[in-house]
């Protein structure tokens, strides 16, 4: 009895997560094998990018163990308010909807000890119960790795178009991607394109360029998968500095090698989905 | 009646588990808030430094989603042999004993997708069924993160010493190592200190140093904590050269800033660890 109760619970809020995406357009996921690779600083830029292009953007922080995208986008610190449509994402500028479970913590200091089927049930009621509104893009920055929540985001999610795979040139790291690769495969999502992150740094004093962390890992990868490598972003100090002031990168330096490949990054996804859209509509 | 008959196979391990612990003098578990600090490599190569300080040492890879330590050690691709004591874990240089969930997996494109309460089965199994022997110091590689798996492999790993918490300098992973501390305290383990990877990084053309990921953060972690900073490793593309090579960094450039800097770790833990031996024996 208890059981099937449970059953139609769950069925009731899978019917009402279709109704509320039904009014987004393109649903994205930001993944990487492994954490560390700075998967929650480009899925929170290419969001604020996506927005630079006029699109309505939301963005949805599955990251149970380090939800960093509010830090990025400067929204650190707000509370979720309810209203009459449920609850209400945060608002950061240029209109992006932000919902993190970094607001649903009560202090740094928390540590987030759910147990994975708890998880899967918070993913489940958060997506009914948050108003999204109309959307052109809905990115989700999931958790890192091959495990239970990158699962059941992906399950809870309806209409997915696809992964963004995030890596670091660096073979160790490579590994952990071909898994997500499978995994994402396993799920039947198709890959958007690869993005390789920390790819080189340029010396700011003699111009000395210096592959820090290996050379053509996400060359490689994208090639071994049979999709696009959407971009490649340096490493660079500024990014760190706009992470803690929680400033976007994208748009307190524009003119950086990182934020115009990010901006071209935007520009290919949107004429990828976009272009899928003309033709259906058409 | 299964539940019981499970209870019972339970206790039972955990028996065992605690017969083989009690030859291993002390247990470290090196933890992370977050994925991609470079955990797996510290704990690679502070096994390898312990070893050359000549005490036997075994490291268990327990992170699922990449298990990277064979790899840094040069012993990727060996399989788990059953020999009349249990499973042998797989030996590498200097007589090291490896344990990892890679030595498990059919092939790099495999994907782990395993429930958190099979993990903690798996884990459980595992300690009760390797042959260790006798061992000096015994280092767990955790998953990165707050959640299931580091939680299991504290709770079925009897008497562990502490834990060395690997950050990196900014901001944002530090919010998350906070959280990782947090759980720590929870789990009522002591932290022996911190380690600061991916500190600067010096430009071998002009000598520039530059603070790639920001500047301080062990530090302030350490202090808020109480606790020693043990190192400061730099960015160094050796790191990833030797990673790659399955040769540890500590043993192939032992002149390097950062080779010099784990062996410092390395002789700080075992005048901690080791002068508490002495006290208790004497």
């Amino acid at each position: 009895m208890v059981s099937s109760g449970f059953n139609k619970v769950i069925s009731a809020q899978r019917k009402v997560i279709a109704e509320r995406f039904k009014k987004i357009k393109h649903k994205i996921v930001i993944m990487s094998g492994k954490g560390g690779v700075g998967k929650s600083f480009i899925a929170a830029n290419l969001s604020v990018a996506l927005a630079m292009l006029n699109r309505k953007v939301g963005i949805f922080d599955a990251d149970f163990h380090g939800p960093d995208v509010p830090k990025i986008l400067g929204v650190r610190g707000n509370v979720l308010r309810v209203g009459p449509k449920g609850i209400e994402p945060v608002v950061a500028k240029h209109g992006i909807k932000v919902l993190s479970l970094d607001f649903m913590l009560s202090s740094d200091e928390t540590p987030i000890i759910w147990r994975g089927p708890l998880k899967a049930t918070a993913i489940r009621q958060l997506l009914a119960e948050v108003n999204w509104g109309d959307l052109d893009y809905f990115i989700v920055d999931l958790p890192p790795g091959t495990g239970d929540e990158p699962l059941s985001v992906a399950h809870e999610t309806p209409g997915l178009d696809g992964i963004v795979l995030v890596t670091i040139p660096s073979e160790v790291s490579l590994l952990d991607v071909k898994r997500a690769a499978t995994f994402a495969k396993r799920l039947n999502i198709p890959i958007l394109g690869v993005v390789e992150n920390m790819s080189y740094y340029r010396c700011p004093i003699c111009g000395h360029i210096e592959y820090l962390f290996g050379k053509g890992g996400g060359e490689t990868l994208a090639k071994k998968l049979g999709v696009e490598l959407l971009g490649k972003i340096p490493v660079d100090t500024k990014i760190n500095e706009a992470n803690d002031k929680g400033q976007p990168y994208v748009e307190l330096y524009p003119e950086s090698d990182g934020a115009r490949e990010i901006l071209k990054i935007a520009k290919k996804l949107i004429s990828k989905l976009e272009a899928v859209d003309e033709r259906t509509t058409s």
